[in-house]
């Protein structure tokens, strides 16, 4: 297996994961925060990998997202 | 789309998610603790979909037992 030669930080990858679903939509972090009802200072230090974000908000993203959780979490291997 | 007719609680998903994919391994709460270092009453808190558990963890978690995150977090259509 390819997997696991040393991940980055989780943090980091979900959050460049979720950066990129949000610009596929064309929408500011801003737009995201409308949405989704999560302060955009928050959505910020995620998509920087500050933030050790809990299910419960990243189930409320994917949802606002229009995508499957599990399409949100999967960063393992779409990241360069 | 069939998606979100009013899902039950992502909590109770992931808990349930997790104990199927921990028992396809023939594992037990005990052992599935002394393999991640999470605490077992922690992961029995998870399991009943009582915590809140956070990206960190649930990549622990999915380190573990040797699947991909998105497959841990893949409990959208595959429980009933």
């Amino acid at each position: 297996m390819v997997k696991n030669e040393k991940q980055p930080d989780p943090r980091l990858l979900f959050g460049k994961r979720l950066a990129q679903l949000r610009k596929e939509l064309g929408w500011s972090q801003e737009q995201l925060a409308l949405e989704s009802g999560l302060a955009r200072s928050y959505l910020g230090g995620i998509e920087r990998g500050q933030r050790n974000i809990a299910l419960l908000n990243i189930c409320r993203l994917a949802e606002t997202l229009n995508v499957p959780v599990s399409q949100l979490m999967d960063f393992e291997n779409k990241l360069d």
